[in-house]
């Protein structure tokens, strides 16, 4: 394990530009994973880590250990004071675990299959991590976001999403209308009108490209066009909508329902 | 209406306080509503407005002058340069429209009857504001929030949950044991053992107390204790858990569902 105690530290340097910023993120063409729960699901998965930074305090915490032991080859394991560690992290309460990794190129399918969850103008960082953590839970193995969604590498978002980018492929910057002319089985938008149908009187069984837009606009409309059925979630109380990922969680797994059945 | 133009005004000092301190909200009685939608929902509700602060912008907004010419009596009504507005809100985007009321100070319930909301240490204001939301859509008519809650009033939470305090009650600072003691229906926890009701073989047309979690820790053991039916919600995904305001979104509508049979 490599000490390093300056904040001019080139590796130290990297680790806050990529904390702190989506250019640098871009740039770079890397991320940081912070806590343990994160990076075990990363190993988990497979991912190649580039470095993992471990503070004084965090060293302590066997969890902590039995991960950087795990460190695969090739990858930089360096222990930093808790001042230091802090200073880097985006986070408010640093876990003293993180580690770097290259963000996966993925590039756009060719052609979509099975249940996929769409996203067209996401921003907000905690709702995007949570559509994808549900997404994963519910057994979804795509997501595809358009241009305009929050970066889905963000720290904030990883942490949100507490591992579902390990374990369904997140596509970004994605070309919604041409990915979705192309898709086959029901592609579904919620709606709020009466003219929807009642999601629980919908036949789910199929796969389904789910789609869910932008938390003010909604969906927009190139996209709303090629949707083959229009959803409403009833509402008995005296609210006009959902937050758009708790609509979705009603979705995708009254979709886990009717499966089983 | 009044011109105020000094960041010194008594008005404007109080209005930044409460914007921006947990503090000064418990101590002055008092809360914002950020934007036209809250503010609607409020004077749709009956609430007395203490005042309604509107940008120089702002003014320009038609459903602004609707909302102004709805100010109830009493309520002063004042006119902010855009500079000055911006600073006084905790909004990155501030809408241009705010109103100070005073937080309504709800006994805790003698007897709780129908389905309810329980919240059991949810910190995180997003949440917060999303489950209260959710259980409003739902038609929940109560929720109970314990002491170690994010306080139910602050702007954040207030913007997560769209008018959601205003179409039920929040009972803050709850004694969660001896109020669950007292309930005769059906008390349920989710849980994620094998050991629990999958959640879509639960029969919850009854009236439920549904009891979430902290995001992290969960439901406390005492709370644990009095639940009378422990349910899993079933994943086909490799995810542990879902975010907690996602997983009660399942839950309250798939009650939802079951009592629309």
């Amino acid at each position: 394990m490599i000490p390093l105690s300056s904040r001019d530290n080139p590796l130290v340097k990297r680790a806050r530009a990529l904390a702190h910023s989506a250019r640098d993120r871009r740039k770079l063409g890397q991320t940081v994973l912070d806590g343990a729960h994160l990076i075990g699901a990363a190993l988990d998965a497979g991912m190649a880590l580039d470095a993992l930074l471990v503070s004084e305090r965090g060293q302590g915490s066997e969890e902590h250990r039995a991960l950087l032991a795990r460190a695969p080859a090739g990858c930089t394991v360096a222990c930093l004071p808790d001042a230091l560690f802090a200073q880097i992290s985006a986070v408010d309460a640093p876990s003293g675990l993180m580690a770097l990794i290259d963000t996966p190129a993925v590039a756009p399918p060719q052609a979509l299959t099975g249940s996929v969850l769409v996203l067209d103008g996401v921003q907000d960082s905690g709702n995007l991590g949570a559509l994808l953590r549900t997404a994963a839970a519910a057994g979804i193995r795509s997501a595809l976001l358009s241009p305009e969604c929050a970066n889905a590498w963000s720290p904030r978002v990883l942490r949100a999403a507490m591992g579902a980018h390990f374990a369904l492929s997140v596509f970004e910057g994605c070309d919604l209308v041409a990915l979705l002319r192309a898709y086959r089985d029901a592609i579904i938008v919620t709606a709020l009108g009466d003219d929807a149908t009642p999601l629980f009187d919908a036949d789910l069984r199929t796969d389904v490209a789910w789609v869910f837009g932008a938390e003010g606009g909604g969906v927009s409309a190139p996209v709303q066009a090629l949707a083959t059925r229009r959803v409403q979630i009833p509402m008995p109380g005296a609210m006009e909508s959902l937050n758009v990922a708790a609509a979705a969680a009603v979705c995708l797994f009254e979709q886990v329902r009717q499966r089983q059945r």
